[in-house]
């Protein structure tokens, strides 16, 4: 029964008046940290990062690199980049097969360095190629997956942690426990999470594939241990490649294992599995957004992007969207069918619906922004009124002042943009083209349906607008007319 | 895989062609009489209800009261208040804490009396505070929930009948069964649905915990024995409260419980769970549509209010939002993306897509409302058409006019609002505004672009255009300019 | 909790850097050929196929036909005579009882016959209704149903080719295991799928009940044994019916049964289970167009039409909705909230959000439609721009020329449709009306707001535009005079 998706069973007030338990498990906890930008944290030791992003990408079947395929308006790649930045690495080492030119320019301005691989000869292989990018390096090194975005803070620093926590292990597995462990690869480990064994699916027996710990392919491992070990792996396989996951279990010490949850370590090989990463981080998000305080009337239908603020009492209608770069203050209503991006929005506006709004768009405390209204580099002052039919662009709204139904600000000539100002308490008569560059003084009239190519002076009227002729039983002869040439179009 | 969530499996056509079985039990079952306005009930005693709404709803995280947060576009509360209505009880009383002057203001009119529990002392303390807004009052009372909005007429009349049956309990309690019993309290009961122990899932036994039948809160009691039995229970607990359930195992008396599905006690505690009961009630309505013969091309995607009227054949695309206030007649076509509210619609009409119909909008037998057009206390006639990019507020247009694309009815000076009236008939130009007060004949013609200030007569043109100028050359002698100028930034 | 439904758990990187395993088990493998248009194979016997579709339907509550209620925008008995034509039929004949002439006109230019069963007794019975359409006609019959409009080509060539296999059983049944066996008919079948016995659940025994193998009530059989057989059946049941499955247990030949999956054989007899079809068709078809590489933000919001054709790294923003009729070639994106039908769009063009394409609208190369701009039987040339607020309708838009916002083409006079041309390069000032017929030259200029109504040259600029006249300090006066008027108005 499409669309009859029935939500799980919504908790239920308890006998005796207590408070209700803890939401639904059928929604994801909260990510420990995964929507925070920095976090210091001064005892850690050196850290260097180490992304492998030279997949083919094959199924994708795209021109674009899989790892710069976005997610809530991103790229993969600078997701992962920007969570390992939290915990302040000294380099971040992008190994690229093909592409690297496209992945070269996304993470341009990054700091992050693209070594190449040039032969797909395996993980281990892939990994040594950041040799040279980490030359000179000395500290601990974390391993992640270009096509894996979802990964948290939190998950990156336990696995830091537990590498130099008591034992000290020589590399630390994230190891996660699928709904369907299937064919991954599984993870034998003691009770105190010390690797007795990794084992290929194929290779596993029957009591090892009852083991539901699987292993995610991310490790930390020191730097002055990595190259040696991988020096240390073989090609003696199928698929003669260097498998990075042999480093483990190479003779001379002992590997740990620390678990995440599954959905953190989802990865991206197809576009279905895209729009699963993208459908778990926009479930996260907007069960984020309800629990700071926002409501959104129909969660699954509000799409948000990576750096979306919400202010408190903010409500959602159904059926927005949110591109990059948008802010919202408290007490704002964002009505259905609206489409934000660079827009911030101050206390108590009103927007939408239908509302599009575009990088620029500055729209003041109680102001209002109404259907098939279109903002762009726009400064709304504190109530003005935009409430049908209109584009704003390279302007500036002053406080209280009310455009009309129709209005457009003329702000291109096909070469230049111009920019347009209207003072406070103006009124914009409906159907106006304001040529730019314009001035409409504050408490100016124009009348409805002028095209304004002069200044207007503050509290003058402007009137663009030729006499009205009628032509009495003009309409009557015309459709006579018209009638006979249909029926002779007919006849 | 986000948005590929499968239906549940369809039912399949029996192999000896009888009919099919009834629908999935993935779709709850149609809600007893939960849509029903008013069921009168001339056997019953005299009834008075209360409305606990006296929790702090710090989950919420908002300014405004808890109760109040609509579903369905109405709040929880009055969609209590309209429940309960329905059995046309002697007497409402809502009990609040915190937010009292929000609360009144929204059960004025409703003959809602607001009581005030100054001290969170818990459910048994709060329902006593109904005390003095009940004296004289003699009768049943039922104890409902204003965090637990979907409880149905049918299920109050049914704790009711119980409390009136041969046995005559002294308390009917409401028990359900959730998916996960959790943490919630336990209801062991005999096989006439006799209450042997009420306990809290902390307190209780293994055994006890086994037990699925658990303890919404709802009560409902005769009002000689409620105050009398809240004045006996003690607060002899780690929190100090007064607890309602605790009436029931006090001696003297018997108590049953009834049991009522898991939804219809949902409830609210936090955006989370509200975005839930949103979304169970809307299912329910969609299904409901449905089966008396609406088309839900994607149910998923439309959303109702609590008061939309549908007709038959009426088919609604995908993505339509409807606010309160609608009502639909047969055989209308709602378009993808329509927002409508305060809106009604009459036969054969077309509506949409990105039809915006406000408040006032009353659109004719047959009518047309096309894309990008918004209409606000306004009325189409039989057979008008706005199909593109217009505004018709504060007006009437004519059986069979055409109003062409982007025109404007100026409708407000900045102080007030006047009204245009179109004749039967009528054309009007496209990009044309009509400066309201505004009288269009009959059968009269506006030429395109024209901004009408005076009556036009019937059948008559009006035409309110200058004359064309031509300048030859100009625009390549511009474009040469500004080439130029463009040059001479860049270098 | 509504819409924070979470997608299936997506399959995450096995640990050696093989590739991911297949897509989750959720979603619904690729049909066998569900979108195959033609399947031509010389090496098939003559095939006749008899659709089912004399059901009464009361359930839908409709006026329409139920067969000819649309899924992905195609009537679903359309579905059928589509897929089954990839067969390449000599005859198809359709069994109406009431509403033959909907059908009749539904089916008209398909070659489809329609036969008429004046009572209804039974599925036996209708399929005797075509025995005067198939007079002459030796070969393989297929039988199906109206409102089954799911099965694929593939599954029904498997049936013919079970019927012509080495043992040629008497008659092919189609059979699938659904999640809820409930109360459908039960084959038993042995190891090689010959029928042992078919069952109504309520004669079955609780060992045959267990069977979870259903009869879907499709078939295969050979023409010179279908009438034969039907001849033996009788009506000695509760309804006094002709059942066709009766034939199976016929004495002298044995008959197969070969299975499919459950949502193949869904049927439709209710609206709930129209949109629950759709809803499994819809999920199929985003998926395909994901494998194929289109990216789908959050597929279900995207709507497909049964001929949507894409191409590669095409992506689609949320909430889009295709009529029928759309053909997208590479690296296009469409934007939020877009609406597209009967369009051809070329390589690299931007649209959205908030377009509007409508029959014939025909998008150049890397050309650009915005917000709120509606495009009807209208080419746009390469690079093409109509950003905001417009309405071009019969019309031609040359490579490069740029449509200021709120342009609108004024194509109709009430009677007759006329088309504007404009060359190559020209620009359309803001809020221009172009009066159609009309002409505007190569690089050719229009002032914004002008009303255009004669042809403009190559290069020239247009003018339609009276004086600016401006009155100072009028605004004030008004504004004085009107608070005035307000004030009185409350006193």
């Amino acid at each position: 029964m499409g669309g009859l998706v029935m939500p799980p069973p919504c908790r239920v007030r308890g006998g005796n008046g207590k408070a209700n338990m803890a939401e639904s498990g059928k929604i994801p906890p909260p990510a420990r940290d995964a929507f925070i930008v920095t976090v210091p944290d001064s005892s850690s030791r050196p850290l260097a990062v180490i992304i492998l992003a030279a997949g083919q990408g094959t199924r994708m079947k795209s021109s674009l690199h899989k790892v710069l395929h976005p997610v809530a308006g991103r790229p993969m790649l600078l997701h992962l980049l920007a969570s390992a930045g939290a915990l302040s690495p000294q380099r971040q080492v992008v190994v690229v097969g093909a592409g690297r030119e496209q992945v070269e320019q996304a993470v341009a301005g990054t700091g992050a360095i693209v070594a190449v691989q040039a032969q797909q000869l395996g993980t281990g292989h892939a990994v040594a190629q950041a040799h040279d990018a980490l030359a000179g390096f000395a500290g601990d090194v974390l391993i992640l997956y270009g096509d894996v975005p979802l990964v948290s803070v939190g998950t990156m620093r336990a696995m830091l942690d537990r590498l130099s926590r008591g034992d000290e292990p020589r590399a630390v597995v994230l190891g996660f426990r699928p709904d369907d462990a299937a064919a991954y690869g599984r993870i034998i480990a003691d009770g105190q999470g010390i690797i007795e064994k990794m084992v290929e699916y194929k290779d596993a027996s029957e009591g090892e594939r009852a083991v539901t710990l699987c292993n995610s392919g991310l490790m930390a491992v020191r730097s002055t241990d990595l190259f040696v070990l991988l020096d240390q792996i073989g090609n003696q396989n199928a698929a003669g490649e260097y498998y990075l996951p042999d480093i483990v279990m190479l003779p001379g010490g002992t590997s740990a294992v620390i678990e995440t949850e599954a959905w953190e370590v989802a990865g991206v090989n197809s576009r279905i599995e895209l729009a699963g990463v993208e459908g778990v981080w926009q479930a996260r998000r907007r069960a984020e957004a309800m629990r700071e305080g926002v409501t959104l009337v129909a969660p699954e239908t509000v799409f948000f992007s990576h750096d979306t603020v919400l202010g408190r009492d903010v409500v959602v209608e159904p059926n927005v969207v949110f591109g990059p770069g948008v802010t919202v203050a408290d007490d704002v209503v964002i009505h259905a069918f609206s489409n934000l991006e660079g827009a911030t929005i101050a206390r108590g506006a009103a927007i939408g619906p239908y509302a599009r709004l575009r990088p620029g768009a500055e729209i003041g405390v109680k102001a209002k922004v109404g259907n098939f209204v279109e903002i762009k580099k726009a400064t709304l002052g504190e109530g003005a009124k935009v409430n049908h039919l209109s584009y704003i662009g390279d302007a500036s709204v002053g406080a209280g002042a009310n455009i009309g139904a129709g209005t457009i600000t003329c702000n291109y000539d096909g070469f230049f943009k111009y920019r347009t100002e209207i003072g406070a308490g103006a009124f914009i008569g409906s159907n106006s083209a304001l040529v730019a560059p314009a001035t409409i003084g504050a408490g100016a009239i124009v009348a409805a349906g002028s095209v304004v190519t002069k200044p207007v002076e503050a509290d003058a009227l402007c009137l663009v607008r030729p006499d009205q002729v009628g032509k009495p039983g003009w309409a009557k002869r015309f459709r006579e007319r018209m009638l006979a040439r249909k029926a002779a179009a007919k006849g």
